[in-house]
């Protein structure tokens, strides 16, 4: 099977071409990385590749993070990387990708089989001739991984990518230079799409006992989360919101629901939430939970008090209620079938009523604006609030720019990307990259702090690159306030170096065509804003405010975590 | 043993500052590393120690590379970072220390005992309930490993710091957050000393041996690496150096001896190597190895040819020679035996005079500059080489600033640090904070391509932060020439965003101080190199230089790569 020595492989198809028209077949159209000796035979034919575009990144982390950002909007993501150095780099990405169920292929270009059986010191490796030492560290994060063979490549391939597309996690596939190089057979058909799981039995069995409970229950609630958007079933729950049934989301879930919708009651954080978002989650005669998991971020440390006589969790292929399991059945079938019983028995009537609390974005009293007032905390991301319009993509990173946002209501059609379960700082900044990639008509938002943006800061260079008409609000409180609100407010360990956010985007804007802005006051935010909503390229707004500003979500989140970190007798 | 729920460990002796007292008695002074929530409170001792002082990076990679270049300098390094997220974004920095035989500790701040037997989806997990993910994953790299426990913390902790000093190798603690705080007991006294390993009567036989083939031997010659300054013998190999016998070192090893001293023949690179040094390695009646390991990169791909009747090799603990093992014997004691049969048999004195090869920084006539005229890779390294003064640490990146100092002969006690079989790009930015920190009475010289210097960029602001007098070259060529070289000369993925270096440092550099020059051609560059010789601040000099412009050694060395990355039959 292997190609004479020396020989390149021009005209020949190849197993990479294989890897290549299987991920191309799976919807991924750019492939993010770093180039390295082990992958750049492969590049060339991923450059050749008319359906997939190299996304060349200043570093592997960032690759990571881009690629995850990528497919959270295009339902698969892919990068490519280099042996050892390069895939280590990444592996914090792809285990925050397992952490938040977020599909991303990870292609590691290896030594030839020949230097791996030869088993010598290699650079890019430890040197003890163990070539495995890396596949196995991925294994605890790849939902299913293979090392690609010459022989085997199709059904290795195929399952890894098949499992990441379908289980909605991350895949990991070793490609040695010379299987890359090795020749292939073009695949004879797509993958086969994902099997229905759902027993119609089960689903029947499901509806009546859900007839006969909504029928009887004087208030329903759903409460809805991450899980729906990751599984493909946002559709499906929307079929239930619509029919006007009082529902709130976690604060990770907030993408999957239209929050300027009637019914649309807030963000439900267990004992943190707003009184009345507690009490229509918890108080109601019947609870739909779809697709929810309570992390400690986003349940105020697991302060959600739900009587699991009165919940329905929906789970990706099963049902759970009050002690019986409805399983195999597909979360979208489930919803069809809430949406379908609410409908029949006018529940989704009844209960709460969907009155929005007072929304700061619309609410004329508070937006007054005293011109030359500092920009704090409450007024930045009032502002920000008000600048968003249907359809933008909002990347607010793990700290104040994501509980600072929790206060406001987004308009229709915005997708709100947070990542509070990995919760690691820095990044949104690459993944609002990949994101915008994947949708390029819609406007991209990335709100970050500077002790975040500070740990991903080269992919700005990358955004800066490819023209990516982004805006970048950079919060400027000299360090890590999210880390002050927790523990040692004034400690030297929470303060970051000082930099000048403007000067560094112009040093890494080689065309001259971006926008800087440094501002401290609320006028000066709101009129940045007003200039980046005209403009066609990346806007960099470097937002004052003081160190120990802290959004009020935040200061209950944090005061839970430190007593979380405290021992205990 | 705990605490009451809520107590600070104020006035109390912590397990936390044992673990410190360990450290700083191991010689630690600086501990590398970003905070964590699971981290915070431990860090109040870290600020509280008398002899620690925490050196914050922008992100955990940098401190890892931090770490290590500390190590290298100083003996022993340590970083904290935070679970998950943190350690394992540190994680290729650990498996480059592994690599490269560098011991440093890596403490990771988890959190507590209790929240991790509840089990629940805690932020900076996987989410699944298993928090022994990212230690099984450090465990394929760390030489020792241990989670720390508040009753068996004094044996874990003397365990895994006691194996990476003695070994040379990285170690890894875990500390979740309430054993960092319970009570401890002081060290009662130092750590034991490494215990010799030499058998007195395995050290008498090789002398004889050594001493009758050394009396028959008419050419005897030295050839060191890395291992030897790893293993602390740098001191003893001196002793065998200073009565003249020839001697070479691989490339990774140039930092252990005297470039300028009598008896340096040069670099070796197997088959790579200038003429006189091949001969005289390879041709030698007597070859004496001292901690040599061939990698791919330092050996042009294995191309050595070592008669192994006529080497000995001298390893940590043990000396091979014609099929026999001289075992235990320490490599200082066999280095001792070495100098002494020298010296009692004069064979050093004989076999190969010790002529340097031309040595272009000391030879007028290739010094002369036509000024203007452009700079290109044969005058930049020619200039740096000039520039360089004794006492120098030079840290050259791994691409052509490795492999273009590699033709230049370094002035005595200059440590020049590269990282040939890691290979990670990038490395060297963190790593100089690192070296610059252990040893601040010495001038730090980063040597740095541009798309390397882009994957660590951040820590840039960290060494202004700290104001480190750093020269810092940044070789501008548009991209991965080192990749160029192997594959893809022209191809848009060794292609990287353009930046302007002088103005990204003018904006990590909030006190202003800094100097930043562009050149392109050999003149600006000896003049900025003057000006950076007089300065007490940062300087970088952006040094641009036509992108396919490769070092000769670079260009063998990548031949030999593209070729192993071929697929053979």
């Amino acid at each position: 099977m292997a190609l004479q020595a020396g020989a390149t492989s021009e005209g020949v198809y190849t197993v990479g071409d294989y890897l290549l028209d299987r991920l191309a077949g799976a919807g991924v159209r750019h492939l993010f990385g770093v180039p390295g000796d082990f992958t750049l035979a492969f590049l060339d034919h991923v450059q050749a590749h008319p359906d997939i575009e190299w996304v060349g990144c200043a570093n592997e982390l960032g690759a990571g993070y881009a690629a995850d950002g990528y497919a959270r909007l295009h339902g698969l993501g892919a990068l490519c990387t280099t042996f050892g150095v390069g895939e280590l780099s990444a592996l914090a990405a792809l285990a925050g990708s397992r952490a938040e169920h977020v599909p991303v292929v990870h292609v590691v270009g290896a030594p030839t089989t020949a230097t791996q059986a030869a088993g010598r010191a290699t650079h890019h490796t430890l040197g003890d001739g163990d070539f495995g030492h890396f596949a196995r560290m991925t294994a605890e994060v790849a939902a299913a991984h293979a090392t690609v063979t010459a022989e085997g490549y199709a059904a290795e391939i195929d399952r890894v990518l098949t499992e990441a597309r379908d289980r909605r996690l991350p895949g990991y596939l070793v490609l040695p230079a010379d299987v890359a190089a090795a020749p292939a057979v073009p695949p004879a058909a797509p993958l086969p799409e994902h099997p229905g799981v759902t027993d119609p039995a089960v689903a029947a069995d499901f509806r009546d006992v859900l007839t006969e409970r909504m029928t009887q229950a004087s208030t329903v609630t759903l409460l809805a989360d991450i899980l729906v958007s990751r599984l493909g079933a946002e559709d499906h729950l929307h079929r239930v919101t619509a029919l006007g049934v009082p529902h709130a989301t976690l604060l990770w879930g907030r993408r999957v629901v239209d929050e300027s919708a009637p019914g649309y009651l807030g963000s439900y954080l267990g004992a943190s939430s707003a009184e009345d978002v507690r009490a229509a989650v918890e108080d109601a005669d019947l609870l739909v939970m779809a697709g929810v998991q309570f992390t400690d971020l986003t349940s105020g440390f697991f302060s959600q008090r739900i009587d699991p006589d009165q919940a329905v969790e929906i789970g990706g292929e099963a049902v759970s209620w009050d002690g019986r399991i409805f399983s195999p059945l597909a979360m979208a079938n489930a919803l069809d079938i809430v949406a379908g019983v609410l409908s029949e028995t006018g529940a989704g009537g009844r209960g709460m009523t969907s009155a929005h609390p007072t929304d700061p974005t619309t609410d004329p009293t508070v937006i007054a604006v005293a011109p030359g007032s500092p920009l704090g905390q409450e007024s930045l991301w009032r502002e920000v609030a008000d600048f968003l319009r249907p359809g933008d993509i909002v990347f607010a990173d793990q700290g104040t720019s994501f509980y600072g946002m929790a206060d406001h209501r987004l308009p229709g059609g915005v997708t709100f990307v947070g990542q509070p379960l990995w919760a690691s700082i820095g990044y949104t900044l690459p993944a609002v990259l990949g994101a915008a990639l994947a949708a390029p008509e819609r406007r991209p938002v990335l709100l970050i702090g500077d002790g975040a943006a500070q740990m991903t800061v080269a992919e700005l260079g990358t955004l800066l690159r490819r023209g990516i008409p982004a805006v970048v609000i950079v919060v400027d409180n000299g360090g890590y306030t999210v880390e002050r609100v927790i523990h040692g407010a004034n400690e030297a360990y929470n303060d970051i170096g000082t930099w000048d956010w403007v000067m560094l985007m112009r040093a890494m804007d080689a065309a001259g065509s971006a926008r800087g802005i440094r501002v401290d006051t609320a006028a000066g935010l709101r009129a940045a804003l007003s200039e980046a909503r005209e403009s066609a390229v990346l806007t960099l707004i470097q937002a004052v405010v003081p160190p120990q500003d802290v959004p009020p979500v935040l200061r209950t989140i944090a005061a839970a975590a430190a007593n979380a970190n405290r021992p205990k007798d």
